[in-house]
């Protein structure tokens, strides 16, 4: 048992870092009597590995113990031992988050859902499926597909990220530009709250509005507000194929021109993806996919609507993107080719964290201001003599800077840092949000607090004061805590 | 100037109904100084005639003053005033509520927000509006097309209904059962807090996931968590035209068995409304439409899927009518026919009120309960001796049983009171909710107690208590007082 040997740093909510780490070891006992054997782990190698999601760039520490429930009940004794022992407790789905929400915070428990992963029940009539929180995306979607019915939401790491990570993030996605994110497909979750109770928010009906809509505000809250033990999600039915547009622009800026003249087209593509050249020679570098060698940039268009009208669509897509200037266009007739570009666009992430340390931008800006915001990237990069790649769920205006730095190279990190803030308060200047669906975890809190009020920002205390009275679900995390 | 002569009931929240009717004389001169002439009313008629939304069966009194305010800044200077006061200050849509969401409480002052009807920003390539609360809801519909989009949420009090009052219930409505209800098309708010600041939530990009979903919990709270002094709505693209499918049953449960049969075919409708004969005659009666003869009860479908696709969809639906034993049924050939039979599903609540007292059921079942729930209301009304019309978002299973008694008769009332409340237990029995879309208000509170646990009514309070510090916002409604 260990409790860590990292700096303490990030403790907040009502707990000091000095007091937690010094009733670790009771709370790790307290644990152990708690729960069915097997389910609390301290071994210290095994500790580093829960100590951070993706974003380790943001403050991270050991936790005192990772524990793996495997039902409710089970996180319920968690969250009540925690209590009594003023522990603050740190939810994990994947670990695939992009902000830090997951990080392990001084002597946190890390409560990791992975090892409750059944899919309940799928209600075909009802179009809704039951799921425990650590099923993984890709295995919900593939699941609720042999009964016809689809599941949307689908972030790049779908094949990776687990439905109760989405829920705490309200994920997004590829085809979000027309179908909405995590949140619009949530009807009901059963989750342990900040008291220690096991409850049900939401409805397993179409519609209904008895009392606050504590569902939605779970969704998003990173685990700050109670920590999600299983999610209701609303299905559609299966759709039809989708026709792919492909573009290849000179410049990211041309590409983010032909963003705003699909949407002045009056067009609802279910997928409008932006990858740049680092992207793409990154995924060749990996995969030898043979994609780099044409295009600065790419831009991948999907069109669902069945039949003519749909094959309409695709044509004025096209025309769009040729009226913005691209190099090269064309509505592809080849499945596999396409598919395989939209492969190197999830691929992306991964292909250029291999490179070296990546940090990860994830603002959103009116569909309008696509060129604008892409433009002042690329000034900024140059500014600070920082590589940045660019991919981008480009529909939506949810842009995603990649900031790479040479391994150990501290003042390329310094810079990058600088050139993270800036692009943040140019989004803001543009009408923009600091995250689009990554969440604020620990890397946006301060973006968080350029975009919102001082008397909004009240309103996120108020209600995390609460709902989490002592302070132990994620504290930190969404909100750095109040000094009262 | 009056302080009203009704018995003073319902008041709740920090102020007792003794101390507030004490101080109501200050709080209206107060007004009067904080806000330019001729916005504060005491006329006693005038007061009287804010005194209840729809809701009359629910408790309600005179209200002390009303204030008609045509600023958000206004409203901030009546919300500051009622803080220093202690008054309780209950906002208001155009008073078409259901629930007595907008029912006044002894000492309260309205806020009828009817004076900002301004639609602000259209903006065609975002596909948003921003919207004063006071616009109408078929306003703004018809403002919005006349840019090519689409206001998709239509509650049957959209001729009449305020936007404002919309976002306050997370009104529903007819294109729901596709399109989805109030909710899903807010993208942000501008809000008076219970501390009096005038603050912005939400956003105005596509996606955006920066700290609590306020915005949401704003939607849906009758406003006892903020006042809505400013809407910012997302719009679609305006749609193709509908093909409607009317099917004529001989009772309302085989009408039932329609609908379960179309979700069970995996049809997406546009609109799935039930009108039994009793509404279709009371609108006859007013309108002299001629629709009461042929059926016990109509079943309205539409399909707005374009081209060859939607056309077999409406034979599919019109299969479903016809395998769950309709006496008739058709895909009309007639767009003013099935306009006509649109109009009279629109009209059944007015034309029913013009017989005397209506008690408003808004229940909401899963799909396939929906011909064990109409069964159910039939048997009630019968134990009962009382005449229960049925009008229904039949799709959603959202359910509005309309208990009718002769005027003056208190003893019926005394029945149908008991009625309701079987719907709502026979309603929770069947998996569904107390409301689907009208809202607690008065009328579900002991519903809302019977549909969630004490630790989530603990929930409400705490954040009822978190965001109204002062207790001074539409209190007593959605949850009662909490003993302190």
């Amino acid at each position: 048992m260990t409790t860590g040997t990292s700096t303490p740093s990030g403790v907040s909510g009502s707990a000091t870092a000095a007091s937690v780490a010094a009733r670790a070891p009771d709370v790790v006992a307290a644990l152990g009597g708690a729960l069915p054997p097997g389910r609390v782990v301290t071994d210290p190698d095994v500790l580093a590995s829960y100590a951070h999601d993706e974003a380790e760039w943001a403050e991270n520490v050991l936790p005192v113990a990772v524990v793996r429930p495997r039902a409710a009940e089970e996180v319920q004794a968690v969250v009540r031992t925690c209590i009594e022992h003023r522990t603050p407790v740190v939810p994990r789905g994947a670990g695939t988050g992009l902000s830090g929400g997951a990080n392990a915070s001084a002597g946190c428990v890390v409560v990791s859902m992975e090892a409750m992963d059944a899919v309940l029940e799928v209600d075909e009539l009802e179009r809704f499926a039951v799921v425990q929180p650590g099923v993984v995306n890709d295995d919900l979607r593939a699941h609720v597909a042999r009964h016809g019915l689809w599941y949307p939401p689908d972030p790049a790491s779908s094949p990776w990220s687990t439905i109760g990570g989405n829920v705490a993030t309200n994920a997004g996605g590829v085809c979000c530009v027309k179908y909405g994110v995590t949140g619009d497909y949530v009807l009901g979750l059963q989750v342990v709250t900040g008291t220690g109770e096991l409850v049900r928010l939401g409805r397993r009906t179409a519609k209904g509005v008895a009392g606050y809509d504590l569902t939605g505000l779970m969704v998003g809250s990173e685990g700050t507000l109670g920590i999600v033990t299983e999610v209701t999600v609303k299905l559609r039915p299966l759709r039809d194929p989708e026709r792919t547009v492909a573009g290849y622009f000179d410049s990211v800026v041309a590409a983010g021109e032909a963003v705003t003249a699909v949407a002045a087209a009056g067009l609802t593509p279910s997928a409008l993806e932006l990858v740049d050249r680092h992207c793409l020679a990154a995924v060749d570098a990996w995969k030898n996919m043979g994609l780099s060698d044409d295009a600065e940039v790419v831009l991948l268009g999907r069109v669902d609507t069945p039949g003519a009208a749909g094959d309409a669509e695709a044509e004025r897509m096209l025309a769009a993107f040729e009226g913005a200037g691209a190099s090269w266009a064309a509505v592809s007739t080849d499945a596999e080719e396409a598919d395989a570009l939209f492969a190197a666009r999830r691929l992306a992430y991964p292909a250029l964290e291999r490179l070296g340390p990546v940090l990860t931008e994830d603002v959103c800006v009116p569909k309008a201001a696509v060129p604008a915001m892409l433009a002042r990237i690329e000034q900024i990069g140059a500014a600070h003599d920082i590589v940045i790649a660019n991919i981008a769920h480009a529909g939506d205006g949810n842009l995603h800077p990649l900031l790479i730095t040479p391994p150990g190279d501290e003042a390329a990190r310094d810079r990058a840092q600088l050139a993270f803030h800036e692009i943040i308060a140019g989004a803001l200047e543009l009408g923009g949000t600091v995250t689009g669906e990554h969440g604020i975890g620990l890397l946006k809190r301060d973006g968080l607090v350029a975009e919102i009020p001082p008397a909004v920002l009240a309103m996120h205390h108020a209600i995390k004061e609460a709902l989490d009275p002592h302070g132990i679900l994620n504290p930190g995390k969404v909100v750095a805590a109040r000094r009262r």
